[in-house]
């Protein structure tokens, strides 16, 4: 039942997707941090809904309010707190769906671990909605660790069936293109798959449906010798961080379930001194990671986004009240396809988990 | 570089491959718990080398010594410690490997964490031997668990290309099937697949390579309520302790990358109460967890084991000593495939989890 | 540089004295609990500055506003948020003393700690209003310690060198007694010292200078079996946060330091069956707890209050800018003595405490 | 029911008194710190039973075996572990007194809290023979400490009545003086003291009886920065430590209790430039700490030990089997007085603190 996470880096997080605020705290952030707070709104609107026809029409501002740990445009070094208040929450949407379980959503087991205390106006505590302060404290960290010349980017993996390249068939990827993708609604390597995912988020909106994908996220200059053995691998941190978004199912670093068709002699990235004398390896099947821990390769992996389970379709469930077999249609604003959204929030899990393993040193 | 794990259950892990023990100390266990310590010894001879000639040679008794916490057969409630004492470790094995990076080894990132004064040999640290303890701990939140009616058992996915079915093609899986593949090498659904795995695995052996697999992990009889949505979810916590293994890639849940070629509308698990009036779902895409806590159907997971890295076949890499490039043979004891030891593994970690969990009450 | 505290009740502080708001989120409230704010507001108002001639005159509604965890006025699982605004900021007094160190606050060291990125105005994050979360913190640990039983009280040990009787000298307090002490400005068990006290502080207020004491705080209807041995005893739990408090320089348990005179023949507490057939001791010098565990008996301990540092009368000191040595008169509002106000932040703190330790189970 | 402690070091500790073995785990040491393990020896010898006829006559060469973290003289980086082996004990001595609950002690509580399983064979986990790895983790601690400056020294400020001078007292205490009191049974400033209180134990124990005492624990060389506000102060983390030693009762920083007696001009420590421009403070009423951080002067503190529990006298308690009164006669060897004993591990837990705080960085 807790929402903090971290060890040199800790959050705590809370709020409901219907009550007067939902917000972040932050400990651990270095003293005298400058912040571009245009930034951090850039990486903010990369989230928030209503950006076009392919997300869902709820409109919110979603400005964080700093209330604790910034003065003059820096961190002070006490705990960092934002909140957002919540504006645009129309609950009676949500009256009639107090006993009626919704498939794929996290009513029923909530209900249960909560023995039927939780807020359950539009998901409550489980709404997706929560991430924007995990990508208000992301963003932040992300400004930290430009300063270390460590860069986050991601884009679109696939939508159902359609697949873009793999950030592994790039010969190089800029910061400029890390840059560009942010401003895209669909961030693709291979842009000729633009038309056709477009098409297909469409065609689920258009039947009720939503569709799912896949996001693959990189680290662009992340030096050797972080992270852990163990229980603290860069794996397991970035992994426990990614599954708390809501939705994920898979994780996968480097070549990932591939590699387990691979020999071991295929597999190994052999090492090499390149032109500079730096250490390089020639293949990265590991995704920047062995032992849990860093070799100066990029770190990549990728996460599978589950189709969103808010549905206009009918379908069959209980009503818990009534102990009884039921119908649902559910009305409202929806989401057709939540990866464009999913991916800013994975690049913040992803910056925040990478601050915390750094500050942990090398 | 902390070794500690746990929130309600807390474990601390020690030891290097060819120190002089290696060990865990086990924090939060109920006291007066009754442990049969013939069902922990079949667990660690599930995961010890040198069973069949499907593994290395190196053989040894791995008979835990357990030191304090532990009176008459029973926990007494203060910190559980087993140790393993390294017995067969023939150092001089490993001794010109210290400035040789061995691709796909933490021989190099281990080198940059602690700055070259890991204990180098047989992997130190990183040895994935340090597991049996693991496996000790995950023996014992077996034997709990068993108690609340819990079960977990796994099976092989995929060895290579070669595929099992998977637990949900399954009518059902009852305790005795657990049972049995406990017994099996090569526990397979499929049992036709058993000889073409088998092969592929000697194969892989005579060339002096190695071969990867996916492990198929499923626990029964959880009920619904355990997890926390975000940072405590079911998935983090068991992807965390997942990724802590060595060699694991990629984790998914349920239907896992597959969902995401899915609609809403198949993805959704639709509940419906069955004939004994308990609520169940038509499906079990999400595998047992939605919201980050279980909805009382099975959980499922695979996880991608890499091939091991440790392979006779000649390799490049450097020589970080003398800052050049360099080749590398490698003689000695070597696994052509690891899946068969890890699957007592994962399902230790599962144990693990799941035990942390459940403590914490629903 | 966290704000974060605890295992089982976890709370994450934050807040600078002349910031837009100070909070906190207390993660792990039981789902369900009914909370009665008015009682809440009592414990607030007791810590609250302005309520009397004894105390700075800076008055502040300190009205909390939840902004999470809290539906129907129940907990409901989720963190749960509060939020105090600053309005009464006067930030002008305190900007003539960014280098000027006042002697006995967190001036210079927090300026060491955080390279002079700290918020320094009005001691900003180290400002004893950071305590007005805790203590709303505490009120809620508070009922839900009072549903099993547990109720917490204080009194006035002593204010300078004037002192009260000790709880271990009554026959018995009783509930309204400690109810009755919440109204008192000045709660002691002798009343016949009160007009002392009350001249005493008056004193050191018309003199620009200010007077210390001690708290004596107990804990009625705890059951013996919780706490823990070594590193979560109960001593260590509450001394932990009893010290997180501004201005306590000590604590002592039962007979405390007075103990270390006393034979082991005399020291020891003999247990033995009341009329009740219920296991008591005769003597209670341990207050309530041995081996870090508590054994029945009323919790008891004293802690030292020192005289506010904030003082009008002239000191000497150091501009740290400068890099010379400086005089320093401060005008402005000043508590005399913050005895009272921080008997309520004691008993939050025990509450806080002890709930954790209850959660953690016996 | 954790053995666990820690942020940046973390702390694992087990073992019962009769069991196999106790032993401790030290997670993030800095890798490549070289230990003198003589001096180790040394701190653990002024702990150790049987030294003097002052002490308990159980007689244990408590020699610590490291089993892993350790190679050639140096830390690994990774997990630390030691254990001692348990090997005088006379398990008979205690078998009567299972359901007889010797006051003082940890039976009754222990008993309850751990429902009856507990080893109650000398105290088991409860004894203070439990403090022996401690000691041994500490002396590491120092070592590190002393790289960086820091020594920790302490002499007995009072046994029964009769007291030493303060190291407030002191114009300067150097170096060698810390020294030469570990060779010291009783070290103290006042060597004058000595004799009376070399009989003042000898008489406890020729009585049957005990006495306790109050250890004084200094800090030279700390730089001003070390700390934090609230939660993990300096003082907040030293009272933890301090109070999961058994035996103590009270802590106290600085001027303690007696600071309760002044009045703010009094008790505010003034800064000043020195003659080689470094900054100081005319008195240290505060124990160089305020606001949960160092500034720079000595940090003092006083610990309250109680007269050990363990006496021949015959007492009055409570057969727990019976659930009837009763009386207790327990032969066997006791420590008349553990003061000299406790200074090594008051030394010890101070060491573990501040390395924990100085690796969070200033």
């Amino acid at each position: 039942m807790s929402g903090i996470w971290g060890k040199n880096l800790e959050l705590s997080l809370f709020g409901e997707s219907h009550g007067d605020a939902i917000g972040i705290t932050i400990n651990g952030l270095t003293p005298g941090l400058e912040i571009d707070m245009d930034k951090v709104l850039v990486e903010m609107a990369r989230r928030a809904p209503g950006s076009s026809e392919l997300t869902t029409p709820r409109k919110e501002k979603d400005l964080p309010e700093i209330l604790s740990g910034f003065l003059d445009g820096k961190t002070t070094g006490a705990p960092l707190t934002a909140i957002i208040r919540n504006t645009n929450t129309r609950s009676k949407d949500y009256s009639l769906l107090k006993d009626v379980m919704r498939p794929g959503q996290a009513d029923y087991p909530g209900r249960m671990r909560y023995k039927g205390h939780n807020d359950h106006r539009g998901s409550g505590h489980f709404s997706g909605r929560i991430t924007a302060p995990i990508v208000f404290a992301g963003a932040i960290c992300k400004q930290w660790l430009e300063q270390k010349g460590v860069t986050i980017g991601s884009h679109i993996q696939s939508i159902g069936a359609i697949e873009d390249e793999r950030f592994s068939d790039q010969t190089e990827v800029t910061l400029e293109q890390v840059e560009a993708f942010k401003n895209e609604q669909l961030p693709l390597f291979n842009e000729e798959k633009k038309q056709a995912i477009h098409d297909l988020i469409i065609e689920a909106k258009d039947e009720g449906d939503s569709v799912g994908g896949v996001v693959e996220t990189f680290v662009l200059g992340i030096p050797a010798g972080y992270g852990n053995p163990f229980f603290d691998s860069v794996e397991s941190t970035l992994a426990h961080l990614v599954f708390s978004v809501p939705a994920i199912k898979g994780i996968e670093f480097g070549t990932g379930f591939d590699i387990t068709k691979l020999k071991g002699s295929e597999a190994n990235d052999e090492y090499y001194y390149d032109e500079n004398n730096e250490i390089k390896t020639r293949s990265n099947n590991n995704g920047g990671i062995i032992g849990g821990i860093t070799y100066g390769m990029p770190i990549v992996f990728r996460s599978a986004v589950k189709p969103p389970a808010s549905i206009k379709k009918k379908q069959q469930t209980i009503n818990i009240k009534e102990g009884k077999n039921a119908e649902l249609e559910v009305e409202g604003r929806h989401d057709p396809c939540i990866v464009p959204r999913v991916l800013p929030v994975l690049e913040a899990v992803t910056a925040i988990g990478l601050t915390d393993l750094m500050l942990g040193g090398s």
